[in-house]
């Protein structure tokens, strides 16, 4: 590799002032580096674009320090080894790792992940065998904790968290819900990933149909979303429900959630938990062996939206804010 | 007991309509019921108020039956056997049992708590060695679960729950923050129960003061009356606190509570779990031990504020869901 060989990479120009815009990240083209001793070069083929990333781009006190400006925007790739001065990876090899926007990343190996392309979609590793399926898996199973015939909700139901949470609840003998926007997203809930009821909170009538959808009430709620669809649920649990608080999505880039069936909370006596997959690594093994394995036997279903190259990664991620994404939101940068 | 002997009782007239008014009640006296075999009468010696008899009044869904119209108000009491045709029981005794709002009671035994009066004060035996002790106790060691060094804030900091949930907290080593309504309950939360501080809610800057209370932060949360106080409260949590709800009586009679600061139960990763005590019996013997102890070794102190004749109940139940009582709400039903 030539010294003078350059990758683009996209930082953090400014801090959004309300919603995100275009002129808050900065494309640069930069050097690829001479690696050291022990270090891999990796080209990145995906890019990940997950709704945590706007929570970091705020200077506010949350789970994990504010994205820095002026530094690459964080984010989790899945690429192949194309120089390694390490000997545990050989050119070829395809890893997972957090390079963030960027074409290119250099590694000295810590945190990276092997992956088997020939078993499992590159793409998947960072949708339904990767970060957004964990968060599933966790919340299902160890914050609901979901008996068969119980009643489960799911929101952003066709998205990458929600429409694993959903299958996995189906294979586990729940009746599952799910909400999404638009008749497109709420048919592929039912049709394709097999929920028994979508819900299209575009409908204006959100509670009505919530209620016909979950005639038994509502056992465990996987929280993506919130904003109104999290309270009109709230007002449909059953005593000892579960909430899994895993995004507030609907408040990340507008309007905070503000929650009026709070009462529920103590009348049913309901446990609600926020978590962050990545405090819960010692899962992943698990996890990932459950869903890696769905995944292989097409019994996992997942569908992406794909940008093409690096520079399209800004529109991306607002389109993924606004719902206007369908599946895992992605950006492939290879040709 | 002549057959023509009488007591007094009171019902619920009708379901409130916004505030509990003293016309929701009626006084009626109803005869001295014989015995059959197996049973006991009580002449109740007190009345226990508590706010979740507010929420009982209502017909909505919650975790108990409406109280029924017409039929006694539900409630605990404390009095002694005045005759038995139970071989277990002879007339001298002293028990806790649920007789309501009435100045006696009929029992087969089920239910009923023998008392020991010459070791622990009759009345204590309705509040920090009763129901509102026991729940302080399962919140705080259960759903709390407090380690020694954390904040953990307590409201309504004066009452029969929050001063137990206090004491308790400070015997584990914990910092204590109370939240009372006025300088007077403030002063004894701190000079006499032995908090470490105590916020006042009536002094217009809730939030300041609770920051100036708890510098590093809220660990532990129990939470008794809602409204604001649980919202500022929400917005100083420290990752992974823990908030038992445990009563909202801020809304049982005036304006639902409304969270806003709901993004910090994710970014926080907080825990919140409703409960209601009674479905925790089999906490009860070991609970009620550590309070009996503490109460018998005056280490656990506690203040009552006492209604004279069944009469008072209903304006001493209208008081209590005003704060207007200092320490736990009881009535004397003896002279």
């Amino acid at each position: 590799m030539s010294s003078t060989a350059t990758y683009q990479q996209i930082v953090l120009a400014s801090r959004p002032q309300g919603r995100v815009s275009p002129g808050n990240f900065r494309l640069e083209r930069v050097p690829v580096p001479a690696l050291q001793d022990g270090q891999v070069l990796v080209r990145n083929h995906y890019l990940s674009l997950d709704p945590y990333m706007r929570m970091r781009m705020e200077d506010v006190k949350s789970y994990a320090a504010p994205q820095e400006l002026n530094a690459v925007m964080v984010g989790g790739t899945v690429g192949e080894i194309i120089e390694s001065k390490n000997s545990r990876y050989k050119p070829g090899d395809f890893v997972a790792g957090g390079f963030g926007w960027s074409e290119m990343g250099v590694s000295d190996g810590a945190g990276l992940r092997r992956l088997d392309p020939a078993r499992i979609p590159l793409s998947a590793y960072l949708g339904a065998v990767g970060m957004p399926g964990m968060t599933a898996w966790y919340g299902l199973t160890q914050v609901i904790g979901p008996k068969a015939g119980e009643t489960v909700v799911v929101s952003a139901a066709s998205g990458a968290v929600g429409s694993v949470v959903g299958q996995l609840a189906k294979l586990r003998g729940c009746r599952v819900v799910g909400i999404a926007g638009g008749r497109e997203k709420c048919a592929y809930v039912v049709n394709e990933l097999g929920f028994d009821a979508c819900v299209d909170y575009k409908a204006g009538h959100l509670l009505e149909d919530l209620r016909a959808a979950a005639p038994d009430g509502v056992d465990g709620l996987f929280e993506n979303v919130g904003g109104e669809g999290l309270d009109a649920c709230l007002g449909l649990m059953n005593p000892f429900g579960r909430i899994a608080l895993c995004g507030l999505i609907a408040a990340y880039d507008g309007e905070p959630t503000v929650l009026k069936n709070v009462r529920m909370l103590l009348t049913m006596r309901l446990s609600l938990r926020g978590f962050i997959i990545s405090e819960h690594m010692e899962f992943w093994p698990q996890g990932l062996a459950e869903l890696g394995d769905l995944v292989a036997a097409g019994k996992l279903k997942y569908r992406e939206s794909i940008a093409q190259g690096l520079r399209s990664a800004p529109e991306a991620l607002i389109g993924l804010l606004r719902g206007r994404n369908f599946g895992k939101q992605l950006v492939k940068l290879v040709d």
